[in-house]
């Protein structure tokens, strides 16, 4: 079987290897320069590793993966422009180095791509692979939108936010989980087990990274600390904290999210404490470790020896310790 | 068979008839209102009227049809946003109605369901449908860059010009045709004569466009005469006479391309003139002719009867001869 790290290699050395074409120059370059920055390829990773659960082979499983990928980079250079993000992993984002327009259209162009390349699988599992990819593509959308509408709203429920992060971010692990698990020759079953199995860790991940924005180790999560306080982000945090504060934090809080930029640290500070005083990190902690349980009790159902899981456990595991 | 106008009925009222989630709004109700806005339909009809040239039941291509011009929308709801364009068939662009981002974040979700409506033609025919239609959807995007790249450009050969609107505008429709021939069960030779047949009508179609926007019946094109004169588009028509004028009138040209909108009636008039000194009308009206007859030459070589063919001959004339 194979390492994370060897698969992270293949995927990076398959990503460099693509060829297009040299005009317009103005269409593919901001592609090329998308696809360098260098992300964790974290779903590429995991379409792999499920297919690996099944089938010592994984080259025919790897098309889709940069499929998966490249629709991935789609959704951050549309966002980027939308979030009028001036960086993306440390470099200027294609819409600041290039302009809004070409970042529209190189977008556009990025994600029929990602749609060809999904589509090199073996012809008998096109519908199928299609079929949930599409589904999941579409979620991804209304995902953004409902992100996009909260920022007007003044409070969001629980519920409506688990749905938001399921939708924007857990249904495109889940479904490279299941892409690659079919292409390793998974029954539908276990391709279910594996999207599940996603779809839980991809929300704990997700609320793991609200978490970190506060209460992370700067060095090491490579943020700043209180960027989504900052930028008043409807995070698990300041949901959470809306919904359980009394009348007087609310009021301070509401106070300090329609502050200026100028006093960001004091504000970072007072938001924190509140967060603090409603114990708002165990709150969600305990919402992490469910997710988290609930996602690696699918995998115990799995028709797949426990040795042959013990890769991909011991990957999402680490990915789920990380700077905690 | 059925006539363009039995056809275009039953693509109205597939469109009319898809049912949108309620829930993000903002994201499905700019594509309900994109949809409604009642194009000509060119696309399914003619991908329709391919399919009845070698099948008289045309239900299975429907799905299809609907795909390709849902494309078709989603480009036209990213470009007027790339255009800063006000209107779109007489009313509000989306990104007027609503906002830009909605815009672009609800055309990534139309791109996405005009696969999913495109990929639900049987499976031993999806591999090869999918890969027209990406390669077609790609060189749409590459025409949409040449066209933004033609804007700073001072002047624009010939070849390129064409190559331009063959990506941009002419490839769509060949694909349309050729998806529509493969679904009626067309061997890949008369498919492909149908792809060719509409990569040529296609230029013409564009080069009578340009035509039409300096030499049409006001009260029948619908737009107002010199459009692009005004907004120094790069027609047929201003990259002829660039290349065709002495030094005196290029000299005119870039006078008059160089003024503000105040003087625009003035300008509409004098680039007129010079186009007329140039005979520019009868170049194009050449150039039309010749696409026009290289096109209904791929239609001969169809193993199809004659009688068969009537439909689509027709049709496609009437098209051509509108308003000239």
């Amino acid at each position: 079987m194979y390492t994370p790290e060897e698969i992270q290699t293949i995927v990076n050395q398959k990503i460099a290897s693509i060829e297009f074409p040299a005009q317009p120059a103005d269409l593919y370059l901001p592609i090329q320069y998308v696809l360098s920055l260098n992300g964790k390829r974290l779903r590429p990773i995991l379409s792999l590793m499920s297919c690996n659960l099944f089938s010592d082979s994984i080259d025919h499983a790897l098309e889709a993966a940069i499929g998966i990928e490249m629709f991935h980079n789609f959704t951050l250079l549309h966002d980027d422009i939308m979030d009028h993000a001036d960086k993306r992993r440390g470099h200027p984002t294609v819409h600041r180095k290039w302009n809004e327009n070409i970042a529209i259209l190189s977008g556009d162009a990025m994600q029929i791509d990602a749609v060809r390349h999904l589509s090199q699988v073996p012809p008998e599992l096109l519908p199928k692979i299609l079929r949930r990819f599409l589904q999941t593509a579409m979620e991804v959308c209304e995902g953004q939108q409902m992100d996009m509408d909260f920022e007007t709203l003044s409070n969001v429920s629980r519920e409506d936010y688990l749905e938001m992060i399921r939708l924007k971010t857990a249904v495109l692990l889940a479904a490279s989980l299941q892409i690659g698990a079919w292409l390793g020759g998974a029954s539908d079953h276990d391709a279910g087990l594996l999207y599940r199995f996603g779809l839980l860790l991809g929300q704990a991940f997700q609320l793991q990274d609200d978490l970190l924005d506060v209460y992370g180790d700067v060095s090491v999560f490579g943020k700043n600390i209180g960027g989504d306080i900052a930028a008043n982000k409807k995070t698990y945090l300041l949901i959470t904290a809306l919904n359980n504060a009394n009348e007087s934090q609310k009021e301070l809080l509401f106070h300090w999210m329609a502050t200026d930029s100028t006093h960001v640290l004091e504000k970072v500070k007072v938001i924190t404490a509140i967060y603090d005083d409603l114990n708002i990190k165990t709150l969600c902690e305990n919402e992490i470790a469910s997710f988290h349980d609930q996602a690696f009790r699918a995998l115990s159902g799995l028709s797949v020896p426990i040795e042959r899981q013990q890769a991909i456990i011991n990957y999402t595991t680490r990915l789920m310790k990380r700077q905690l």
